[in-house]
This record gives structure tokens, C-alpha cells and sequence, in this order.
């Protein structure tokens, strides 16, 4: 392999911790996942990195598991075996790269099919949480717990999310299709998941939110499909904290 | 209740991370366990709290989800339900008070028969943990997982610990009665288990430290049991890195 013309495209699959970064998108003056990774990137290859693209913008605090990224380099790959490596013992323990592969060059991590879940970790113990702190929204008052999962799963199909995404949301259509969505109890724990080919703008923490108002029944008696039917920010609950967020996977077509 | 010569017994049940502590046992000039949280009982009950004692003494590092502690103090406990919330605020999100009761005044959470489980976490995928990363132990060379189970399964009994206990331990007698012992694979985790009523220092760090070292061909062909019958410590594998040891639980007769 050699000649500095050829543009390979290459697949990463990288794991991040969100609560050092400003999210995943670059921001003059701050430190983010994309930012971290293109500096890093053009580090180990040697030359500049272009495109680099994530399956979706986690925003601030919010972390990976299983994040898919994809890029161009003009760079000689030689043992891309060698790149997770490589990469992970220059971020610092924050971003870890579990996978690289060279891919056909119409791959794009972000314009790419793709479906992915997200899974939100909600404590609902009394006392604090210690060894989950980071990964967790503390809050013990839901006493609703089947108007909770019945709300999480009326959200599958297609419907109109202006209710649930951020008030700046600049996406050009309100509407997406949820193909899985449910509330699970595992010991002191919620866990609201979700599946979907795209999601809007805060749109799975105000999910979450008004999940927690439906089950601490502050919510004036509204029901999610009222909710979304509404299509008012303001009918909805909170937007949730971003640490109890995680984007699990993601799988392309 | 009143009288400030009545001497109370208190059960605690503490949830906490041991990364910012020398361990549970005070130590002159740095931070313990026991004594932060003897310092914000005594604040809280606005009185000294005496023969403050946990389960066992966990080391620096070592984490716990449900520690047992028992102290006496002369002070009205008033509502003693408030009580894990108000040491809890006191204690910067690094332990956690889960449960507090009055119990009989011969309960000593040291003394008192009881019988806990330890589980330790090993790391095994080949790229760096990122969200685990404070919890576990990050080693992704063990091959010989076979010979791990085996090894683990091998120590259920009463034996005689010598090579497994650090070289400085002063306990008496070096034997331990061991009650359930195994390795379970969990996705991209070995996680060693075991329950016994009191164990030796370091004994639980020392064994995964050998399990690791049969599961990388490293002990010399030795056998658990070949090694237990050494009754040298120089015969054993390393001992395993703290933050990978959690405390799971502690159960009274």
C-alpha cells in the first residue's frame, strides 16, 4: 500500500466516558470526542484525518459503549490491527477504540442505515448512589410504575416528537419511528431503552424526564400520547441529566 | 428516650468507593473510612461515637456495595431513620448509608458470626475498560480459562491459606473455611466469587492473583491445590490490583 492520493475510509468502534467533554461535536474552545480523537488520529496515521463523523452527536456528559465513527486519510494505514491501540494510550482512559476496519469509501458513520439503542440508568434507591454515581440520575420518587411503562412503550412506531426534542432542535422534520421502547426494573435501578434508525435533538432525555414526571404523577394526568399529540415542548417533562444516558450500539444495514 | 448514660448499639449498612481512602482502618495523617465516618457520626449526633468496627477491613482501593458497621453512642438517636441521610450529605458522594437500626447490645459487626461475599472483576477484553475502568482489573491475557474454574472451585473447604495471605499478615492461625469459590465469564468479564466467614489480608487479592497466573500458564504447571500445600507465599501468583475487589455483602446468624 502506498501513494499519498489514495483516500481510505476507515470504521471505528470506540467506548467514552462523556463527563470530561463538551459531547461528541467539535466547539471552539472546548474539549470534545470528535476534537480528542481527529488530534489524536492525525497523531498516530501522520497526516490529516477528514470526515470524522459519529453514528450521532451525544451532547455533553452523555456516554459510549459502542459509538461508531468513520474518516478518510490519506495516510498509509500499514497494520490498522495495531490503531485501536495505538489511539486508546494517547486519550488518557477517556475514549477507548475496540475496533478499526477499512470500509467501502460510500460508508458514512452518521448518512450510513443504521439503527441504534440507547439505555438510560435511573437510581432509585433512597441513599445516594456511590459506586454507579457517574452513570446514574438519582431520583427515588416514581411511585408510578406501570403508568411509566406503559408511557415507554405507547412511543413505538412513527410519531411527531416536537413535544420531546430540545426547544433548538434545528432537524427539518419532528417525526421518527421507534422500533423498540420499554422501562425494564433491575434491582435499584430503572432502565428505559430504546431502538430507532434516528433520534431528535435531547430527545431520549426528555423521554426519560417525562417518564419520571408520568411516575411521580406531576404531570396533570397526561398520558405520553396526549403528550406528543400536543406537540408542545411544554406539555412534556424535564430533559434528564445526561450523565444516566448511554448509546449501547449501533447497527448498519 | 433520654439519659446520657445509656449506651446505644448501631447497626450501619454503608455503600462506598474506596478510591480516595487508605482503607477502612484509621491511620495516622490520611483518610479512612473509619474515620470519616466516625468524624460525621460524632457531628451528626452531636456526641463521640465509640468502638466504631466494620465486617473486615477492607484495603486502600477496595470498594464495598454493603458493608456492615456497628458503633455505640451515649447521644439520642432521635429518628434514627433520618440518620443515613444526614451522614450520607456529610460524606461527598464517596459512601453512602443504606440502613441504620438499634440492635441488641452484644451485636459487634466484627465479632458478631457472620458470613460475606467478596467478588472481584477482571477486565478481559484487549482494549482499555473506559467506563469500567475504576472497578476492574484490565488483563486480557488469561487463556486457561479451564483451569481458572477449576483452581477457583478447588479452594471451596477449609484450608490452610499461608500461601495465599500477604507475608505481613498477623492473624493466628492461617486457616479459613471457604463456602462457595468461582469464576463466572460475564460478556467482556471474568468475575471471581466467594463467600466465606472471614478471610485473611489480602486473601482474596492473593487468590485472583494466582487464578490469573494459572490462566496465563505462568505458575510452573502448579495446581491450586499443589500450591495451597506449599504453604509459601513465593509460590502463589501476584496480588491482584485493589479497585477490582468489592465487598458485595455481610450476613448475620
Amino acid at each position: 500500500m502506498s501513494g499519498i492520493d489514495k483516500l481510505t475510509t476507515v470504521k471505528l468502534v470506540i467506548e467514552y466516558n462523556g463527563a470530561g467533554f463538551c459531547g461528541w461535536q467539535e466547539q471552539p474552545g472546548l474539549r470534545s470526542i470528535q476534537g480528542e480523537l481527529s488530534r489524536v488520529l492525525s497523531t498516530v496515521l501522520r497526516g490529516p484525518v477528514l470526515e470524522v463523523t459519529a453514528s450521532g452527536r451525544t451532547d455533553s456528559g452523555v456516554h459510549a459503549r459502542a459509538q461508531v465513527v468513520s474518516f478518510k486519510t490519506h495516510s498509509d494505514l500499514g497494520g490498522i490491527d495495531r490503531l485501536p491501540f495505538s489511539v486508546t494510550s494517547l486519550l488518557r482512559g477517556e475514549v477507548s477504540v475496540l475496533e478499526a476496519s477499512v470500509v467501502p469509501d460510500d460508508f458514512n458513520a452518521r448518512f450510513s442505515k443504521h439503527t441504534k439503542q440507547y439505555s438510560y440508568r435511573i437510581f432509585t434507591r433512597r441513599s445516594a448512589p456511590i459506586l454507579e454515581a457517574s452513570f446514574v440520575w438519582h431520583e427515588s420518587r416514581c411511585t408510578n410504575l406501570a403508568a411509566m411503562r406503559k408511557a415507554a412503550e405507547s412511543l413505538i412506531g412513527r410519531h411527531d416528537f416536537t413535544s420531546l426534542r430540545s426547544s433548538d432542535c434545528t432537524a427539518r422534520s419532528p417525526v421518527r419511528l421507534i422500533l423498540e421502547s420499554e422501562l425494564i426494573e433491575n434491582g435499584d435501578e430503572l432502565i428505559y431503552r430504546v431502538v430507532a434508525p434516528g433520534f431528535l435533538k435531547q430527545m431520549v432525555r426528555n423521554i426519560v424526564g417525562t417518564l419520571v414526571g408520568i411516575g411521580m404523577n406531576r404531570l396533570e394526568g397526561r398520558t405520553m400520547p396526549e403528550i406528543l399529540l400536543a406537540r408542545d415542548r411544554k406539555k412534556a417533562g424535564m430533559t434528564a441529566p445526561a450523565q444516566g444516558l448511554r448509546l449501547d450500539w449501533v447497527k448498519y444495514e
